[in-house]
């Protein structure tokens, strides 16, 4: 074998036909590739599909033109003669071939349907693929880990016969969005912010995430995950994690994490008998969207009669440390909603009312669809003679959030060939977020959705969440 | 006597012939009249000149169209029948015909030059006008009160033979401005300021009030002031202290008075073999202001040749309390300086160099001058793969400041004649802030001011106030 450099690497996607593969990792590979931002590494793909090497690059090229503006003939070139393509199955009888193909220092990519993630990690370890001899070897986990509580044990059981937790890198591909990375840079490069940032000050924080798109050809997958696992298990309870952690002292991954973890064992259990008080659950009628009618949940392609999916989901949390105590954290998450639209909004407790007579709050709030921006909402002087107030509002300048969501996976492969950990999920935070909810699910295992209009704020059960005083923010720019 | 309503009352203007009556009070009065938010009230211009009540209206009529966009002839006839002339000197002797013509409620406005302030409230205690029988008599007195520690306290003595304190109304009419009364309506409006607003989060304020103008024909008073007597004692003191005071409970005049009062007394003295480190002074030399030459101060009309006035003026002040200590407040303001620019800027301390590996700090900056702005100078991610920062502006939408002078002695009028002195200053706020300012103006009766080019920011002397790291901001909008 010849000389590797230090950098040099492989990264290999199992599943390397599928549409992850397609629509995200390659343009995600070939940003960081064209620019220069990438160590010595070769590329192989890996899938059942009986494809030649050639094919696999046509099929590569073709949708590198259709998603990446930067589209650039001779970069792709360059590139191309790095990709490789192999043919087989998660058996280890199968993926020992790439054994010889890759370098003492690899990654290998699960670009898989979620069941197949613990057969893959199996057949790898199985394979001898898993060993660090001369390199390291990484495994990188696509969300949802597990299915609840119980199966992402038995998940991480599975993989842990073979690999280490530090080898394992679980992808949850909002950690690698600018506006949540900006989410941390934010929040402790501001001194004004720690002072307020608790629930002396804070009165209720609303995380949400909105769509406006239905199942899109998910559906096998959606029908059975649902808004709560699809969307608040992972994305928002990540916003949630970072919006209410205490400040690391470093970016070192374990002291971040640790941070992240504290939170969610801090979160109050959800009882059986306070499901309804907690959560909510809605699915979509049909309606219209921009002027467009669209189908209803049931109606979609693929989707049995008699499905209880979620596809709005509300939870609300506490915290119960000495930062959060007494603020309700409100998430919720949808499909067919009235605007995509993704905010946290955080609002302050009332000034006293001896000088204006009134309640008077700040909300602040920090933007991230359709425009990243953070504003606060804050009260001055009324023009005129009497000394009344006025809402103003302070706002960082308009910017069209321009970032397609390949670039976090840019981001997060970069992080995963530097072996920094800071931005992928430690089994424990997988662990708290699947004990949270576990009692939702489990209650949502019966009864129906509240049925929501498509193009709507959701269902009105949602304001059931809401503590006397508090009710859901409007879902879209006003 | 007819019977009076209520409301009913006399606005006398002793000084009726002079500047500030036709620039700012009949503007003003103008206003409040044709706003309908005046009180059924009288108005007597009272001065030595031997006009005529019809020379008198003409002379008022001339300035308003020429001062007041909005004037209106069917206004101002109706108003012009309510105002009238007498022609006297200060003497009691004179005042005395006042007394038939006015209610039992009077406001005498002293719109006259400051060394005959004592001479006008002793006439007019002395004829009797001070006397409060049927209704009420008030004072209104314009700055400088006083010339130093001393003389503000004999002109007290003089005052108060005849009037109580709380029949005098020591106007200042920062404080009848839109932009000063937002600055206590932001500041106690808006939860998130008031955790960082003491010496644990703040390392630096600086007020700043510049002028492009230069003496513009005052010279026989300004010469004689200087720019600490003129601008800082009184105006920028005033801004100070608003964003220096503890939150008062109420807006009850005596509450706000008594805390803007504490601030003052808690000012460090400045020692006599201190002043240097504490205040800096300069005087114009010819320049050039938007490109247009102009002269040096020296080369003005009227000013002697060996003037040593200030006409920029900068100081450091501690303020010994809990909420200040080891805080520096630097105040400046001076004439023919590069931009007409006000703001009250507020540098929070550096968040811990941990995360970060920088010095990141926060401004809030508070401007009053072009555009009533607030700004929260902040840090965001800069896009990239690395966890970068970079400076955004928080900031509220543009508006040009659209307020003539004449519209705070609108608000300030109104007051008086409604008796709440919340924005009119006690004896001990002019007495402290003499005090800390007395031993500044003692040492500069000796020396000279430092030279600076009309259209700079000043002179360069005034960096020694600032302690190591601190620097002062830049006049002007960049």
């Amino acid at each position: 074998m010849a000389v590797v450099s230090q950098e040099a690497s492989t990264i290999v996607i199992i599943g390397a036909t599928g549409d992850l593969t397609r629509r995200l990792l390659f343009p995600a590979i070939y940003r960081l590739y064209a620019l220069s931002e990438w160590p010595q590494t070769q590329i192989i793909g890996y899938a059942v599909e009986d494809w030649t090497q050639e094919q696999f690059l046509a099929h590569i090229e073709q949708n590198l033109k259709q998603f990446e503006h930067n589209y650039d003939e001779t970069v792709w070139k360059t590139l191309a003669s790095r990709i490789s393509y192999i043919s087989g199955d998660l058996t280890a009888a199968s993926l020992t071939q790439l054994k010889s193909k890759i370098t003492p220092s690899a990654l290998f990519y699960l670009a898989l349907p979620p069941q197949l993630f613990g057969d893959a990690a199996e057949g790898l370890g199985h394979a001898g693929l898993a060993t660090e001899t001369q390199g390291w070897r990484r495994l990188v986990v696509e969300k949802p880990f597990g299915w609840d509580f119980d199966s992402a044990k038995a998940l991480r059981e599975r993989i842990h016969q073979y690999w280490n937790e530090d080898q394992v890198y679980r992808i949850d591909h909002f950690l690698g969005k600018e506006t949540t990375q900006n989410l941390l840079v934010f929040r402790f490069a501001n001194r004004f912010l720690e002072p307020v940032w608790n629930s002396n000050h804070v009165r209720q924080v609303q995380i949400t995430v909105g769509e406006t798109l239905g199942v899109e050809g998910r559906w096998r997958y959606y029908d059975q995950a649902g808004a709560l696992r699809d969307m608040i298990q992972n994305h928002l309870m990540q916003l949630f994690t970072l919006t209410a952690l205490d400040a690391p002292s470093t970016w070192d991954a374990e002291v971040l994490r640790e941070h992240k973890v504290e939170v969610l064992r801090a979160v109050r259990p959800i009882l059986p008998n306070q499901v309804d008080d907690f959560a909510c659950r809605g699915q979509y009628n049909a309606g219209s969207i921009g002027g467009q009618n669209v189908a209803g949940y049931l109606e979609e392609p693929g989707i049995p009669q008699d499905s209880r999916t979620d596809t709005f989901a509300a939870v609300k949390l506490y915290v119960d440390n000495w930062r959060w105590h007494g603020t309700p954290f409100y998430l919720r998450s949808g499909k067919r909603l009235a605007a995509r639209y993704s905010e946290i909004a955080i609002e302050l407790r009332d000034v006293p009312p001896g000088l204006f007579g009134k309640s008077l709050s700040n909300w602040l709030i920090f933007r991230m669809w359709p425009d990243q921006c953070i504003d606060v909402v804050a009260w001055a002087k009324a023009p005129g003679l009497q000394l009344d107030t006025r809402q103003i509002i302070l706002a960082t300048p308009y910017e069209k959030v321009d970032e397609p969501d390949y670039t976090a996976y840019e981001q997060l492969l970069m992080e995963a060939l530097k072996g920094d950990r800071a931005y992928f999920l430690r089994f424990d935070e997988v662990e708290e977020s699947w004990r949270i909810l576990t009692p939702v699910l489990q209650a949502w295992s019966e009864g129906q959705p509240e049925p929501y209009a498509a193009g709507s704020q959701g269902p009105a059960g949602q304001e059931r969440l809401m503590i006397p005083g508090h009710s859901w923010r409007t879902i879209g720019l006003n």
